[in-house]
């Protein structure tokens, strides 16, 4: 009785992030031995709140919308596509419908904008479904004016926040989020450069894959945008200024995710930088975010540096779609597995090293 | 009728790694932008001789045996633990259970030559099965006379070629490899000192964790082992001279698997070092060998730079086990349900950049 009382006194006072610890090393493997597994344990059982985390009915969630600036010719490919990516995403024949079938994931996809792209339907088994939440038919050409008008953006980060309340309150608690447009990691690199004051060259890469011209013209287009509106300013506003339908709606539901005991897993470059922001409006998310890989995106390392995280993944993707996120799901289903079905040393008759 | 005639004949005429390329260019993806798993794709396909490889029936196989050498204290754990982690594979507590329930892998552990365990049987569902394969009770103190005789060192390749041959006539084409035994990476550092004539000092880690006091006595015990039989010596007799009966069992299982169109996942450092003693017994295991992690211990990067290849996964893991084999499974299935299941270009309607 005294020591079950004195237990659960010391339970009250040691943090949890310690208790997890405490846990770790009583497992029959050398203490630290499963290295970023065992940070990735505490990281889930502090989001949520528990010495034995479950990650429960995991949402895999893929934000589209197109941008103007994609009419400036910065991406390898042309502004239908992101229509064409839909469908397929609704047809299941994407790469992020074959990652979310083998990993179990729900899949479903947000039409936060996409040109054209109102009335289409999902018609598939196994294929994801379809959200719309259209803000509008792709945002205007921030080279040019605002990328979209102060209202769209709240709306937008309403809309992201009002689908993060409704799975976690249906049963999720961990959120995988992925992103898809042509021409969004042109709005990527120049929120980046004015979040961090990078020079724009560190910020700017070659997306889907543009060629050394293409790379050249994306810099110079970000460049005449960045000086269309040259003042400081803060994380909405960039948005408003610089920013795209779909990552405003991953701010929104990053915001709302790390309001509450729920994990978030961030996929590359652009959904990074949707990270940062929300940590910019509301600091506290990034403790929420596993992010699931550095993609071969030139600024997302010095991006995860800047935010002081370690990825699961480095495998040179470049696709987005959640891609990454998804590839990094077993490595979070192995941590929490491995904290709870685990023997200890005691239970096993192991002897441990006594140290 | 012409076309189809043309087209089966390119088919012949074009290698099997770059049909395997035109068709990963086809999907609906950026060119190249799956990374490392688009490299891993070709590669199991290449393996599995297959256009549409399918992994099947995978097996994870992990090889304990005790070392004299741990008489000398080199390893921070005592030697009785092999016995108590065989028991505990037995029982379904370890981590390599955990992660083989997780991934739906068959796990069986090759009881190779561990002390005290003659007589151990499995005894739980969801457990490892037991294959005993002893070839003694564990090794002689290779510092002061050969690890084993000739004789066991035959005898621990044969039982290895026989689990994989059986393996792989049952239906399997994956073969994931791990290890246990106290003492054992001790034996690998003073393998792949001799193999590469790297200094002594680059070749020797913490193995499950020494102190600094204990690194420095392992050093010391196996530059005294290392002198007891100076010249240069082949494959077969540095296993006999400072092997493992595990590790010898390792190299069997690897140069049978490759003789065959059958994949083997890499765990970590001691398995690596079977690799490269397989390799050099028989060119043409490494393009068999999928490496599955990089890890903590010391001399593991240099080796696998050595080898020019490229780990799939870096979780700073040091637990051996076949754990990093198990986690980096998924990425083997995702590479190929990839490759089976995305739409092309021409069949999703996608545009694709037309260069």
């Amino acid at each position: 009785m005294a020591s079950g009382a004195a237990t659960a006194a010391r339970g009250a006072a040691v943090p949890l992030a310690l208790r997890l610890r405490e846990r770790l090393d009583r497992l029959t493997k050398p203490r630290g031995s499963l290295g970023v597994l065992e940070d990735l344990a505490v990281q889930i059982g502090t989001v949520l709140e528990s010495e034995q985390p479950r990650l429960r009915d995991p949402q895999m969630l893929v934000f589209a919308a197109d941008h103007g600036i994609a009419d400036d010719g910065v991406s390898a490919y042309p502004k239908a596509v992101t229509a064409q990516m839909l469908a397929n995403y609704l047809r299941g024949g994407a790469a992020i419908n074959v990652l979310a079938r083998q990993h179990g994931l729900a899949l479903s996809v947000v039409d936060a904008g996409v040109q054209g792209a109102a009335g289409l339907v999902g018609d598939g088994a196994g294929a994801a479904s379809l959200l719309s939440r259209r803000i509008g038919d792709g945002t205007r050409n921030f080279r040019l004016e605002p990328a979209m008008s102060p209202r769209q953006c709240e709306a937008a980060i309403a809309a992201g926040r009002a689908i993060a309340a409704q799975r976690i309150e249906a049963g999720s608690n961990v959120l995988l989020l992925g992103e898809m447009g042509i021409g969004n990691t042109a709005s990527a690199a120049l929120l980046l450069h004015r979040l961090t004051d990078w020079p724009l060259e560190a910020c700017v890469g070659r997306g889907t894959g543009v060629d050394d011209a293409g790379l050249r013209r994306k810099l110079a287009r970000l460049a005449e945008a960045a000086a269309r509106r040259p003042q400081p300013l803060v994380a909405e506003a960039l948005l408003v200024e610089f920013g795209g339908f779909e990552i405003a709606m991953l701010v929104g539901t990053m915001l709302e995710a790390a309001a509450r005991p729920c994990l978030i897993v961030v996929d590359g470059f652009t959904v990074s930088v949707a990270a940062l922001l929300a940590e910019r409006i509301a600091p506290g998310v990034v403790p929420h975010c596993v992010f699931s890989h550095r993609s071969a995106e030139r600024a997302h390392d010095r991006l995860l540096s800047q935010l002081g995280v370690r990825p699961l993944l480095d495998l040179a993707l470049r696709l987005g779609e959640g891609s990454g996120a998804a590839l990094a799901w077993p490595l979070l289903c192995a941590s929490t597995a491995l904290l709870a079905e685990m023997a200890s040393f005691e239970s096993a008759g192991v002897s441990d090293r006594g140290d």
